[in-house]
């Protein structure tokens, strides 16, 4: 069985949502990433990836893949028939490899980490000065469109609305791009979404600051 | 046929030692970053993309595709024959997934981005300090093996052999991470890579600052 290490509401959410709208079950271990503990048996999270974040996908086979980009990509292409990634040779293929290195490098990565790392005032501010142009790229590719690839949810979804969930706590308000608040709200009215949303907000209400 | 936009130097020379590791025949325009205009005739490339960023590929359908994960993995897939990337479906796809992401958002966009960015000294080691744990990732994974993924050069190796070669720039010392030397040389004495990298240097310093 896979088994997927996370941290409430942080990226691994976006795996979570994946592995529930393609109908896979998964064994869940919840990681305090502050202190890179397991919870359930206290080991030492950096033993399970050297990179000490999440999310970690156990494979079958006990490998351990990394990265929000590879491991939603296999989730996806677990169950082809869920149509959570084009299929590999397909143009649409290449724009899901697009939008998801877009959200995990400009929006992620060059915007909430930072916001997130800075303690002083001067770097925040200059990381959410940033995040004005990466969103609108965003927004106006989602002013026509009800998904950021093909015309159905697929995995770069899951990855983008898990961002937008976070501007909020990042000092940014999504309500700034109409299209946006749109397009969250219809991802969060998919039932799996929906509930992995759901069930990450209560285990992150447990977790100290 | 294929036309790269690029700047010298920056990321978008892991695309072009991509496609000529490839051997595919390709149209090279010469963008200004910082004017934000294509060299050969004065257009405005937010026009091109609307990202304002390299690499974008014009693709023989006439799409642009932006991103080096996506770029990279469009090229290798062109020609299977060269062994750029596992083919799709392989675990090791994955693997390459996981490294472009890898060397995209904590080392492109995690460090280097903001240490270019950041004006304030402050803002600049805060991103410095970060960057040791990162590259230890990579050196790590390097020390008993010749590539990022399985045992030949990818798409992967050029994406971090360009990240590498930045740090000088942004003042982190590679020397610090033997495994990295070591590797650093050996991708450098491909031939397409060194013609790749001779290209764009010369033409960096007809670049003003």
């Amino acid at each position: 069985m896979l088994q997927l290490y996370f941290f409430p509401m942080a990226c691994s959410l976006a795996s979570r949502i994946a592995l529930m709208e393609a109908g896979i079950e998964a064994r869940y271990h919840l990681v305090n990433i502050w202190t890179k503990k397991v919870i359930e048996d206290g080991g030492d999270f950096c033993e399970i990836s050297s990179k000490g974040a999440v999310p970690v996908l156990q494979l079958a086979n006990g490998e351990r893949l990394t990265e929000s980009a590879a491991v939603l990509q296999y989730i996806a292409d677990l169950k082809p028939e869920a149509g959570l990634a084009p299929p590999p040779g397909h143009l649409d293929r290449c724009r899901l490899q697009e939008w998801l290195s877009f959200t995990g490098s400009e929006i992620h990565k060059a915007f909430l980490f930072p916001t997130f790392w800075y303690k002083d005032d001067a770097s925040k501010a200059a990381a959410r000065e940033r995040i004005g142009k990466s969103v609108s790229i965003a927004a106006d590719h989602l002013a026509n469109r009800d998904y950021l690839v093909g015309d159905r949810f697929t995995v770069a979804d899951a990855h983008l609305a898990w961002a937008l969930l976070l501007f909020r706590r990042a000092g940014v308000e999504v309500s700034n791009w109409p299209s946006l608040v749109e397009y969250l709200a219809r991802i969060q009215t998919r039932p799996q979404v929906k509930a992995a949303i759901e069930t990450e907000m209560a285990l992150r209400k447990t977790m100290a600051v």
